[in-house]
């Protein structure tokens, strides 16, 4: 009954399987064996496009790497202030990048707006010497808040970022979550919307650590296999990192597990939200909520058992729960009834 | 028959049971589970020794922390000029440090010798300010060369680093391999002669992608979760890197694993080195070959099938041939008869 | 007519004086010589305070420096949004700590309160690996504002800053202008206040370009003779620095430059504000003018030949105007006189 | 009777009196006043090309900057083992490329040869990830050996580095040196035999701290503006910088000064020379004379008031000896008289 995270989450049966399947005869190591090969072409089919595809194991290195092709050391990297590579990484970016200066566009909800991003690039100072030069745009997808960005949101930043010549990332670390919300292609969600390179998370959807830098502008990926090897983040046995992406996206799978945890998460706000006292803090889009409850309630359900964060951060009495992949309906359900029983007394 | 490198394996039966037995309910992320603990406090059996212990899934970023922990950015590493972290490694070190610089100790058959290392730090410019500041010294055990440290020349080594204040890391991607050929225990190949800290590989022994950074000297670790973290390399589910290490320590799988490796080498070895015109170019005291063979055998060998590297940058006609936990002694006695019918035409 | 910057002057004709005087036969380079050596007694004395003095030729450098001293690579530097460190050094910070994050601690008036410092550094996550650490504060002494601090406000920001471990850097670029705002001692604005390092500057206050870092905790400086020969900084002719200081800070010559382009900045400050529509956005405490004005006045004192700034990143209307230590009196009465003339149009 | 070294010098008194003449009125900062401008022609008409040209005041911060502008963070920079941005920057280069690595191309003399420089480079490892990539060369005109090239050496180098895709730097601390060594122009010395970009020096010869970073291939300083920046390296007022070198290069001041130590370090090495026991290390091409001298005639110079250090590095009894700009002949001759007086004892 853990709502902390997603990546509190074990992996999926059919990963594990892909891995002992992989793990066949020798294989030629550093990404030069077929799987690899097997996978690159696959998320090229996906996404309808030619890629230049990079495996890693962490999101933050899926990040810092990709936002290293597109930001020279003087360059700003924008992205809400939330964002999990302003806040979450330790300053990976900063590192990958040489010493970029992150820069925060705020938007309600987790999302930068494209008005308020043309705003904040016209007056970045492009051009003058004693200014961080504006480099790159970071959007979370879904965003920190749980919320996701349509293709036409996202296509309005797109073409603020080609105007002031910026480059275009998506943090897609809940990029599966986003997709299923809403009745679109992997392609609107990126390159037909103008993003320039995908973090493509599986970690957090059900694989054991894999993640995939996906550039739709291959111009851009010239310096990515020394910048991934350099990083430390070139697998010897990438087989095994290969493989949790040919699983990952066998049979939908990918598809199945966001579409679960989103109807859980959706389930499991509907629930809370009826409560008195109780008030979402932004629209349950993906698999997080962020849900103002009574202290009763809240410290009910910690001696219930149930685990999940406060949310300082927002205030006192905001609780963020995250569903995911493999969470059981029964959990929520108790959740949900618990709370409601709490709220009685 | 794939005799390229240890990292062409897949991993051991025993370690993809311990990843799916690790995949058992949810668990804290970011190391703050029970197999992450209890990994740590094996490691510390071990090398009977407290210790920081911080997992990774590569050997390039085991080593560019551990060496970014030693070294300020105005420091110099040094290494044979031959040790992955100096050539194989794309500047990681450079990079992690924030632009250290690796500078060459050469020594016979890969190693460094203390008298060299000595006079090298001896003329180093120690607090003149012109010069990069000697930090720390990389050993690599065993070597590029396939030879290993003794104890005693470690401590020889330890004691030239400690008189001029630097500290002492070592690369112990083929640690198991160096650890077998000789009858004595890890502390006595690693504190107990003077090393600081250790790149623990699994990797290439057995491991699916793990590898343990061992502080022997806590106060060394201090920036280490941070730099970590940064680089990308904290997992979220670090279970699974633990769970890696907890079927590679339990019940001497790892020892196994290496003296098959090893003894598999010395067979290889001993075939090879009885044929007309064979020259072995270094001793084989762990699990790689490299060694002098005519033209005719190799290129027979190749088209028999056999696959290993041509080893150009020693000069033509040289191959390197690795042995692994898992090399077929079938496929050994193979390679040998091969080259003894290819030696007689 | 020239109220651009204070940097569009030349140098005091005694700082001239100085470098030729200098320039008498061979001196041993880097710093060796008895001016620099002289120059660090001379703010050793002026400080009342053993100090480390590190001498350079830009304001940049001296911040960058100083604060790399203090922040590590996964650090955050703490200072206000408009700080010349945030915003005007092209990411200088970033770039010398090896990627550290500025965060801004927004305070009106150019100021960080010691208060919202507080609430910021106690919501930064220390300890906490997924956050870049707290490292160090920077205040702009005086101000880009061109307000000051006084020493309880600096005092009260120091003891935030001790309680949270994090070191206290003060930018004096204008360190002068701030001083002689204020019946105070050198020591009572930076160390007595809790100011571990200090740049002192002198380039905008007759200077040709020499600005001295200052370590009030020599301890903090270990690593600075490395970093400032690294940076490029460590100049071979440094008798040619020490002499301009030593000029500088003879006789009083820099307090009565400061006291000059304080009063000059007065005057025309209290000159302007009398004109209806006019509106000062800051107090004038030292010598930097922000005033809102009519645009007709605005641009009649362009064709008549002042050059100033438009501060077009605070609105339309508004100007920056500075004062220097050889700013004529009779080019501040015409400025008066003109815009008198205009706004009676 | 000072031979340490060029930079123990004052500067010329028509630098003196250019930085006087330019100290008159205010002129726009950053390098946008007509002094720079001026420069900057003149140095285009000087070297007969179309370039870009940055001021800077020291050194190493020239050939870092350029270097930085040259190499990625992953590259290599090729240089003589004992150039002085391989041993004496305290690693500005790594510093300033975010980590490159300094290679050593060894060579007679302090010189790289073509056909040495194309062994290594084929063998660098183009394309290969695990390797830094070969980015470009640094040439020592004259070199720290005292030894000049000549154009159809630096055309023969040029010619590799071109075929194995790397630039050419010159650190041109001693230029004006070499090329009064020599019947050639500016031109034939860098772009004409394929310099990409030249550090020219000025402070060693006259100049009080004056360096001009200077791009014959303007693509290749996109980013230099921001470089210096970041680097603390822009000077606000400019015009210093300017006005050194307008006086520098005016009338051939560079050239004469040039010439007379050249001169002086001929009549010094010939004296030296004749004695018994002498021998020199290297030919004297330019104004550093590297003499292997027996000890009694080493430490009656001491003793008798000169000044010059033993250059332990190349072993015992070995000094190095630097003229100047301004060298005394009188001192010369005096040196040669008081070692043949100490020879005949």
């Amino acid at each position: 009954m853990n709502f902390c995270s997603d990546n509190v989450t074990g992996c999926a049966p059919e990963i594990l399987e892909a891995l002992a399947r992989a793990n066949q005869g020798p294989a030629m190591p550093y990404g030069d064996d077929a799987l690899t090969a097997k996978v690159e072409r696959r998320i090229a089919e996906l996404f309808e496009h030619d890629v230049a595809v990079f495996l890693v194991a962490t999101g933050s290195s899926a990040n810092a790497l990709a936002l290293s092709c597109l930001t020279p050391p003087f360059g700003a990297i924008y992205s809400h202030p939330a964002a999990h590579v302003a806040v979450d990484e330790c300053g990976a970016p900063e590192f990958y990048s040489g010493g970029a200066k992150m820069v925060g566009v705020p938007g309600a909800h987790g999302k930068i707006a494209a008005a308020e991003l043309d705003q904040v690039l016209a007056a970045s100072g492009r051009g003058m010497v004693h200014h961080v030069q504006a480099a790159s745009v970071s959007l979370s997808q879904a965003t920190e808040a749980g919320t996701i960005y349509r293709p036409d949101e996202i296509a309005a930043i797109g073409e603020v970022a080609r105007r002031h010549h910026v480059r275009l990332h998506m943090d897609g670390a809940r990029f599966a979550n986003a997709l299923v919300a809403q009745n679109v292609s992997p392609a609107d969600l990126t390159w037909r919307s103008g993003v320039d390179v995908l973090s493509f998370g599986a970690s957090k959807n059900g694989a054991m650590a894999a993640e995939a830098v996906v550039f739709f502008d291959k111009s851009l990926a010239a310096e990515m296999p020394y910048r991934r090897k350099r990083g430390g983040h070139l697998f010897s046995k990438m087989r095994f990192l290969a493989a949790q992406f040919d699983a990952y996206l066998k049979d939908e799978l990918w598809l199945r597990h966001a579409r679960h945890a989103n109807a859980e998460a959706r389930r499991l706000s509907e629930g809370l939200a009826k409560l008195p006292g109780a008030r979402l803090l932004h629209p349950v889009e993906a698999n997080e909520i962020f849900i103002a409850l009574p202290e009763p309630i809240i410290s009910g359900l910690e001696q219930a058992g149930f685990k999940f964060y406060r949310w300082t951060e927002e205030g006192p009495g905001i609780l963020r729960l995250v569903t995911a992949f493999n969470t059981d309906p029964q959990h929520v359900t108790e959740f949900v009834k618990t709370a409601e029983r709490l709220a009685r007394k």
